[in-house]
């Protein structure tokens, strides 16, 4: 069995933004030499998250507006999380909405995907370096 | 180690609907021969769910009434997605509270399930054919 | 390639209620031995959630209330399910917001976790016995 580890770090330069992260995945799975397994990909801080979906820039307004009704920032007040002095308690329900992590198969020395899945990173309190995990186990 | 994949096509006849999948996925692990390791079982189009959960028909009532309060389908217009021509917005936005994944573990040559766990999969923009990836990799 | 698999057996004395499980997967993964690989965490329930996120005592009170929101108990006629003579419907919906597993890289024998991640067991239908399975694949 072969394994394989690596974090990619990004900082979003605004309070919330996505970026497609498949680029950089993809990168991951030809420097391990896998051919044939399963890779993890996830977010290591709390308050972001990875997901797969569709790369349209509409679609990405779409989420950040329903998620924004249902896990509002403000006020910032309504949260017991944000007593702690953080302004971030939002940030953790938006990424419960979206997940942590994802799994994706590998077959044939590529990420198995249908035709419109991407991998990306959706930032929640951003301005600040985050980073996510790659790690592929296979032969 | 040993790897598997199959895709399992499924063609849902309304735009909304739900498939156990479970007679599946267990006739894909019999066909593997693995006795022990991991189940991937993916949705590899993005406006469809593959989840756990009770073969219970008034859950998945709830389920279809509670999703079309957290991302309704109508107006179409409110989704800036539906200005590329589409009208599924809504399909994207519902797969992502019902997940595109889950991992199962392997043992005994079985899908390692508390006694309720059964492997659903949601269509949310149905009437063509769609498809679903297992992967299971172990020994 | 090594596997290891254990039940981990917990009963919230309340309906709801949230316990940081990480302590018992690490004792997990050392009595497995596995130095590389993955560790899936799910719930065998399907009125309860494994999940990651921080461990901080006024963000667990507005998950608790914000799953309120998004699928209330009360009145418990509202949902189909519990026409069948349960009154655990929204224990099935909160449960599905807050996610069935998690899947952990397993990095140098240990959980290959960010500074604030821990695993949660997050209790919809408590007051009884409920498992959550431990599954780690490796070397």
């Amino acid at each position: 069995m072969k394994t394989y580890r690596k974090e990619i770090w990004i900082e979003i330069p605004a309070r919330r933004g996505l970026r497609n992260i498949t680029p950089e995945v993809n990168a991951c799975l030809r420097e391990s030499g896998i051919r044939e397994g399963l890779c993890l990909v996830n977010a290591m801080n709390i308050t972001s998250s990875v997901f797969i979906n569709d790369d349209e820039r509409g679609l990405h307004e779409d989420y950040e507006e329903w998620l924004e009704w249902l896990a509002p920032h403000a006020p910032t007040s309504k949260y017991r999380h944000n007593l702690t002095g953080e302004d971030n308690a939002d940030a953790h329900l938006k990424r419960t909405v979206m997940g942590r992590e994802v799994v994706v198969a590998v077959t044939d020395e590529k990420l198995d995907f249908g035709t419109w899945e991407q991998i990306f990173y959706f930032e929640f309190d951003g301005k600040r370096r985050k980073h996510v995990l790659v790690k592929i186990i296979g032969e």
